[in-house]
């Protein structure tokens, strides 16, 4: 009845996006077996009253406040634990408070659930809070990742109601690097009903009568940078339907082994991207998941090494602040990375 | 991949309920073409955007802040479009200003989608908007239906949490009649792993070592009568995720003949609970809902004709206000009443 009845923790479960997830995971059928953690008692109680009024056939769902009691056996964690993104905060505003508690949530998975197959983090930045939860985690970098999509759905929904199509016939819409005002957004594979969005750029083609020019294309790429704030200016309160979905559909992707189709957060161990977290292609395997560095066009990799660089500084900061040791002291804390 | 492509509108897709069903109707792979409406476009986009940035494979969701082409060509419609109850409200200091939303409902039902198959009434107080828009729409009672599952799922929870049992471990929970204090909650069919709650009561039958009292099994009534009090309190705001949820699987029950296994919003023409809408026993067929008149020992069919006299008076009030005409010209509005 569930993809699985392994151990699913949900850290974060009273907020927006956990309460949500954990309706989520077994909406989808995904988990059966599910344990909410959240500090805040009086809330975490509320958000598990409601799922067992829901009434899931088969499903277990427990809540606890105690790390140790929720991690104890888990086979898989999502974590929204984060403290949420306020109107007017970019997500680096967030950095030292939610790597502090990134920082933590390794140290418990060391010692708690080291066996844990899969770790997913969604609290912003996530590529920064997923990166030190790994390090401190001492988990392999193909067990770790972070929520990646939604740049790239946003790209895929622009571009959706620019030409006036149905949302799946956009395809190849990838978004890669950081998640802040630095994603590199590639163009490469995009395709409209078919047809590619470079051929429309560059040599006028036209779907549903319509093409883009540079400047449309220019507003579309700024308009998916500034998705997550649109979304604070319309409803009042940060996303927490896509991030909460698209997590529980990566988690399935590791279940299956295959299937999930939008960028993940990758670890790279060497080459040019290494010793950050960022958006990357990823495939599931029955061992996590592999990242592959993304190829693009001159301009497109001239996007991602920047954004790298941006990530780069970020994540030097956290070492400056003391939440996580110098990048070739790492191997010490974690022996796989 | 979904189970009907037909047309379903959600009425209040801006707010938690309504953007929380949409997404449930697509986790969920119950309906594909999505209509959200609302009159706050501001909220109402921001949810649409939220789905879209979810990207579901397959589906083609839109929005408008235009009943008649929200309406227009609807096969299912979920409404969880009234204003919401607030700390301290009883559902029915709702009562006239979502009466008047629904006698609206039910006359644009009748404009612009008399052929709709099915809907389903959320907003509180659910028996009487309920009633109000069947009677207005001129459809049969078989195709208006209210959400009133969530007294006894939350019946099950307390007596699963009581207990110690898994949730479906405890079955038969049934509560009918109106929504509010005057609930009925039936123990006839209840039982717990297997052993009969009326056992439990009166002969001292145990379940893990545990028995009930009278004074616990009147201290549980208590607790679901004030189920939905008490999430305001635990999470400052009211339910939403199970409404959201059992409205989606009312509607599975629908599209699918069958399988619903709570009870819903019966109206009955005739016989001793007639000319109201309440909680009872249901039965999916093809062309809707069939109700049956719940059957109990005295005690509970005492409180049902109790909870029964209340709903009149709530109907009679409507009456008196204007939104509903007197009960003998009911079909003169509505034909099939």
């Amino acid at each position: 009845m569930y993809l699985t009845d392994k151990k699913v923790v949900v850290l974060g479960a009273a907020g927006m996006i956990g309460s949500n997830l954990v309706q989520d995971l077994l909406s989808t059928g995904t988990a059966s077996r599910i344990v909410m953690y959240d500090p805040f008692e009086k809330g975490l109680q509320g958000a598990a009253e409601e799922i067992y009024h829901c009434a899931y056939p088969g499903a277990r769902v427990t809540w606890t406040t105690a790390m140790a009691e929720a991690l104890d056996g888990a086979s898989y964690i999502i974590s929204s634990g984060g403290a949420p993104r306020k109107e007017g905060m970019t997500r680096e505003d967030l950095l030292r408070g939610n790597c502090e508690i990134a920082r933590n949530l390794g140290e418990d998975i060391k010692k708690y659930c080291p066996e844990v197959e899969f770790v997913i983090i969604i609290f912003n930045p996530a590529d920064i809070t997923g990166l030190t939860a790994l390090v401190h985690s001492g988990l392999k970098p193909g067990h770790v990742t972070t929520l990646a999509a939604l740049d790239s759905t946003r790209l895929q929904t622009r571009l959706m109601q620019f030409f006036n199509v149905a949302q799946d016939e956009v395809t190849g819409c990838r978004t890669f690097g950081g998640h802040g005002e630095k994603m590199a957004v590639f163009k490469g594979e995009i395709a409209i009903q078919g047809v590619k969005l470079t051929e429309i750029l560059n040599s006028g083609a036209t779907v549903n009568g319509k093409g883009m020019s540079q400047e449309e294309w220019a507003e579309v790429q700024e308009h998916v940078r500034n998705g997550g704030a649109k979304i604070i200016q319309l409803r009042g309160r940060s996303s927490f339907q896509s991030p909460s979905h698209q997590s529980v559909e990566m988690l399935r992707g590791r279940i299956q082994s295959g299937g999930y189709p939008w960028p993940c957060g990758v670890y790279f161990k060497e080459g040019e991207f290494a010793h950050v977290m960022m958006a990357a292609d990823a495939e599931f395997t029955g061992d996590g998941l592999k990242g592959h560095i993304p190829q693009g066009d001159a301009e497109d990799m001239a996007a991602l090494r920047d954004s790298y660089e941006h990530l780069k500084k970020l994540r030097d900061e956290i070492i400056q602040i003391g939440l996580l040791p110098p990048v070739d002291e790492w191997n010490r804390v974690n022996p796989n990375l």
